[in-house]
Order: structure tokens, then sequence, then C-alpha cells
């Protein structure tokens, strides 16, 4: 039994009007392999983001929420990988401004007008030179249908490519959402990262688009945990070309603007239960949906408490039925008045624990069948209110360890 | 190239006048180990406690609760391994008060004045007639100088028994504080909590005594951390007889108080090291400093940032100098306006990051030398003010997730 974990198809990955894409080998940290990735938007593309809130945000962070807080458009991203570009000070700054001026120059843009990203070893210098040396490559392999090597090309210790595409039709007119994601844990030794990238034709305000990204992010790349650490990199970019034949989205609540925000949200969440699915060293994928929550944020302190602890995460991992962990990580939520006598707990199907305590029907041969498949659902009844939530997650094995005990070099 | 963690001898373990120690096999969980503890307390013994603060907090924590702010001295506590009598609603309840009453019986006192605590398996039924049966052999065995066998009795998975003696001199007076504690996690696949007893002679009043608990545990018990999981049935306890020759101590800030509460807190502090060192696992064991935070909160979230970070501890494990993940902890501590430029940090006397990036006199190989040894110091500086904090944890090897991950039976 393992997690089910596969590579999009390119033939699955659907082309976005007014979206290019090129990748080349730039010898960043390894030679022998894509690491360095283009991608380039139509005249016209909005562009809204998120990123880590960790106070070592890297330099590329930086300057994405200066270039995206500028009044111009946004006309390129230039992703590395085998570097994080953070910790590095000045000079760091100075490097990706430089690898923006350089694609800039490239494409006749401006160099406010292109995104750097960054993903890898953290407080080593970013070679530069041999960015700029390999973008003249990006630009002349430019393509509309090369997703998937630019999924690959931004993978670190990622086993799989990670990239979704939907469709959706929006004032009569066919949208496409396409993107794209690398991330598995905070991540091997010191390649650090999350990135997602999600692109669509459709035609937003930027205004609309930044509620958008943000609400998105909530509900998916905000949800998934494999260690509990957060990188100094994460980024995730949302980008609209307005290529699609439908009139402008500029109202944040309407229609339109749901039915495209339900179809972005779709391609994310996809993304990010696959970065779950491929944590390090995980062999199950577990969804803790908690329920009857006073509010969301205490939904989400239930469902994290639970998703992150060590204790919980290798009972997964042994296919152990191990109530005593699940009782001790709702308690330790932080939820102050917190009626344990109203606490249910399913693993799938199965009642486990009923107002607080086992349930009378519970087996422990019910239990440990419960725990076996790769893919569980643990769902937490708090019987306080309304608000519920949902956490993506993997197991704890040794391989986690492993990964990340192995010495870099 | 192992943590040092050693038996204390049982000649290791001073008697403190008014405190007697017996126990017994009550075959709780298995059969041929001494699984019950009774601890007896001459009248006129102060107690005072702090408990976890885990929503689903155990039945015997509930008692103690109880009994600790009634109006009656603490004559007596019983401690049993094997099950933690949690999660087990009005019965367990029941049957915590039920301990109670009948080593009030043996003892000639009131239930009030006796003190349970179990630790061990959650959510089962507390098998109390063994208690009850056992408990006129741990009144049998009493005596002064039983420490060590007390330790041992109420051990889980600890590999050794854990016990502190310190003297102090107050008021002319030679005063003896004993201490005694069990916990290397949350614990084995569903053996759970920290229990730790300290007994002086000193004469305090309840009062500051009750003062004392808490400010010790802060900066003792509080402020270790295997896996970051708080068990159901965490107790510490501190009791006094005032048996030794010197006026009571009344004033919390008296310059007695002073020298009592830091011989205490000595005793506190090499339990709670001693916990760390006997991690699950644990093959190192680290202390992490951080200075120059704004108040103590904010230098208790950096260190506790690093110490449970399972990227940090595996990297500790592999003696690997990884750099990025303590950077990432730092800056994951939720220090919102934190300037990374004013942070620097060592290994040791080893000066890795200076003003947010890598020390300029840092190698790679200083790095993996200053990772190798088996105690480890980490000392942050925050660059922002004058407080201060001390963690200690361990780290994170294939054995944690092994003991955790094996099957309960």
């Amino acid at each position: 039994m393992a997690v089910d974990i596969r590579a999009p198809r390119a033939e699955d990955l659907l082309a976005v009007p007014g979206i290019e894409l090129g990748f080349a080998e730039a010898g960043i940290r390894r030679n022998g392999r894509r690491d360095l990735m283009l991608m380039r938007c139509a005249p016209g593309t909005a562009a809204a983001g998120v990123f880590t809130r960790n106070a070592f945000a890297a330099a590329p962070v930086q300057v994405c929420r200066r270039h995206l807080s500028g009044a111009r458009g946004i006309r390129a991203l230039v992703v590395n990988a085998g570097n994080a570009n953070c910790g590095t000070g000045a000079a760091g700054l100075a490097a990706a401004l430089r690898t923006c001026e350089r694609a800039a120059g490239l494409l006749g843009c401006a160099p406010e007008e292109v995104l750097p990203f960054s993903t890898g070893v953290i407080l080593e210098p970013l070679p530069v030179d041999r960015i700029e040396n390999a973008l003249p490559g990006c630009v002349a392999a430019l393509g509309p249908d090369r997703w998937l090597g630019a999924a690959e090309a931004i993978m670190t210790t990622d086993t799989v490519a990670k990239g979704v595409s939907r469709r959706a039709t929006i004032g009569g007119a066919t949208v496409t959402v396409t993107g794209i994601a690398k991330g598995v844990g905070m991540i091997e030794p010191d390649m650090a990262t999350m990135l997602a990238f999600i692109a669509t034709d459709a035609n937003v305000s930027p205004e609309c688009l930044n509620a958008m990204v943000k609400s998105v992010a909530d509900r998916s790349f905000n949800r998934v945990t494999v260690d509990g650490d957060t990188s100094t990199n994460d980024s995730f970019i949302l980008l609209a070309t307005g290529r699609a034949a439908h009139a402008e989205i500029r109202q944040p609540g309407s229609a339109a603007c749901r039915e495209l925000e339900a179809c972005v949200l779709e391609v994310a969440r996809a993304l990010a239960q696959a970065i779950a699915r491929d944590g390090e060293g995980a062999t199950k994928f577990i969804t803790v949906q908690v329920e009857g929550a006073r509010d969301e944020p205490e939904a989400v302190a239930v469902a994290r408490s639970i998703a992150n602890s060590p204790l919980v995460k290798t009972a997964f991992f042994a296919s152990d039925p191990n109530l005593g962990r699940l009782i001790m990580a709702i308690g330790n939520a932080g939820i102050a008045d917190l009626d344990v006598a109203n606490v249910d707990l399913y693993i799938g199907d199965l009642a486990v624990i009923s107002r607080g305590g086992r349930a009378a029907s519970y087996s422990e041969e019910q239990g440990a069948a419960a725990m076996k498949p790769a893919d569980i659902a643990v769902r937490v009844l708090l019987g306080r209110g309304t608000a519920a939530t949902t956490v993506w997650t993997c197991d704890f094995s040794y391989e986690y360890v492993k990964i990340n005990a192995e010495y870099r070099t």
C-alpha cells in the first residue's frame, strides 16, 4: 500500500492563452538537470501573490512583494532551483534584481515587470552569473505547451512533478486554469520552499485577483502541512492573462468571480494535496476535518494540532489506532474552555471517540483496520458551533528522519 | 558518543525529614514490576502543584486540583504507572477518589488529604481494585530512604530513574530538597505523562510554596521539550514538611525564600534536563539559549521554535551544521517585526550566523565539529532587548520513530 502520487502527463496540463514556458540547465547546484524556468506572460496580465510569513523572507520574496505592489503589470516569472537566495543580505537582493534586469532585457519589458523566485540551499550566495548565462536558452525554448517541463525544472527533492488543469465556463466563454507547484516539506537537508504558480486566461481585475489569491491560499496551500515548518521562500502566484472572451470580472462577490474562484481553488487544492502526498518519507495521506468549532481559527488550531503531532503521525505510520494520542492532540490545541464531553472522533466511517471517551461500539480490530489504508480521513466534531476546516498532511516515517538526517553533500 | 544519562545511586537521594516512601506490585498493566508508589507526608506538610494545560486533563489531575484548593494539608501522594485514568469520564473520577479513600483509611487521614497521580495508557478503565489491594503493601514498606525505589516505581518507558538531592542553609538550619521525576516524551505508544515530585523539610507557608511552584516550573519543567506534545497527566508537586529548624518562610520575596527557591530550582532543572536527556530515541542533549529578546515570551517562542522543529532536530541527529534550518526556525517564531540583520547565532563557541547571514569566519568543517558532541549549546542573540531564556531538548532519531511506531501490545 503506498500513497497515490503520480506525475501528470504532459497532455493533462492545458495551455493557457497568453502564457509561455521555457527552461534550461543553469548548473546552479548540480549539473545535468534543468534548474531554471521562465514563464512569459502576455501584456496586460494581472498578477497577485501571497508569500511566506517567515521573518527570514528570502531576497526574491522581498523583490516580488515590491514588484507586485508597483503600478505595472507582470510580464515574466523567473524561477531557479538549487539555491534559495535567503540570508544573503544586500548581495542577495542585488542578485535577485539582476535576474529581473537580465530577463527584462531579453523580453523587452521593465525589470519591475519580472518576478524572481528561488528554492534550494539557504545562506549561500546565489550564482547569478549562471542564471544570466542560461536565461537566453529559456527564452529560446519558450512555448505554450511546456507546463510539465516547467514543473520538473522547479523541483528540488520532490519525487514527482506537480501540475493540474481545470476548465470553467464564464460568461459563455471557456476559461482554462493550469497550475504547477513544488515542495515536499520544509524540505531536504537544505532545500527549502513551496512554490505554486497558477495561470488562467480569465479576464479579471487586479483587485479581484488579489482578493482571490488570499482566499484560495487560505483554503488550499495554507491548509497543508508536512512537518509544521515554514520555509523562507514560500510563494503562491496567481496570473490572469485576460485572453478569454468574456467581460472583465471586477466585482469580488459576483457570480462570475465565484465561478472562477471555485475553479482556481480546485486546482490549488489538488496541488496542495499533491504536496502532502509527496511529503518527505510519506506512506500515508491524511485528511483531517474538524467540524462544530466556534470559529474557523479554532477549527484550524485543532486540525493543525493533530496534523503536526509527531506522536499522531508516527501512529498513522504504524497503522496503530492510538486513541490516546488523538485525545492528547485535541486537548493541546489551546481551546481553554473545551468541554471534552462533547467531542466525537471518526477514522473514516468508524466511530472511535464518543462524548470524550472511547465509543461503546469501538473495537481495537476495527481501529487497526481503519488505520491501514494509504488514504485516511480523520473527522473531529467539537460540538461547540458550526465552523469547520480541512487540513491535509502525511504520516511520519523512518524515511523522514533518513531524508532529513542525511548530510547535505 | 552518547547522551550522559545515568540513574542516581540510592545514597545520592537524601532523606527528607517528614517524608516516607513505599511501593508495591499492583499488576496494573504488567506483572512483575513495582507500579504503585505511596509517599506519606508528616502532619503540617504544605503542598503546591502545577498541572497540564491539556483540555483532556486526566481524572487524577482534576482530583488533585480540588484537593489542593481545599483547606486541609496533604498527608499522602499515591502514584500508579501503567494506566493514565484519562478520557474515562465519571467512572475515572470515582476510581481516583476511591484510591484516595483507601489510602486515607490506611493512613488515618481524610481522603481530601491524599493526592492521586496516574501515568500510562489513555482511555482505558483504571483497575482501581488492584490499586486498593496493593496499597497495604505500600504502607508496610514505608521508609525515609526509599527515594530511588519510588523513582523506579513511577517509570513507564524511561530508561533510567530520575532523582536529585540538594542541600541549602536557611536561617542557620540545613534544609534538604529531594525530587524524583518520570517522563521521556509524550511517551511510548500510549504511555503518557511527566510527573515530578520535590519534597523539602523547609518550613514554608502555603502561599509562599504556591508562588514558588509556579516560578520554578516556568524555569525548569516548562522549559523542556521532547516532541512538543503535552500529556494529559503532567503534574509537578512541591511538598514542604516544615521539620527544619528555621523560622517559617512567609514572605515570597525574602532572602530565605529566595535561597530555598534557588535550591528547589536546581533540583527541578536537573530533573527537567534528565527528562530531555532520556528523551525517546535521544542521541544528543541540546540546550537552546535565546538572549536579546524584547520580553521573555518572545525569547521562549524563538527557543521553542528551534527546539521543536523536526528539521532542526534531525540535523542535530545527523551532526549536520544546517544553517538554513536554524534560520528557518528563528524566522518561524512569530516575531512580526524581527530585524534579521541583528540576529547572531553560536553553536558552542563557534560563531555561525552573524547579523542575519553566515559568519565570515565560519567554515563547514568547524560547523561539523561543533555539531558532533553529545551535549550541544545553541545560543541565539536577537539584538532587540535584554530578555533571555533557556530551553532543553534532544535530537530526533530513527529510534524516536521506531519507539512511537511500534504497536502498543
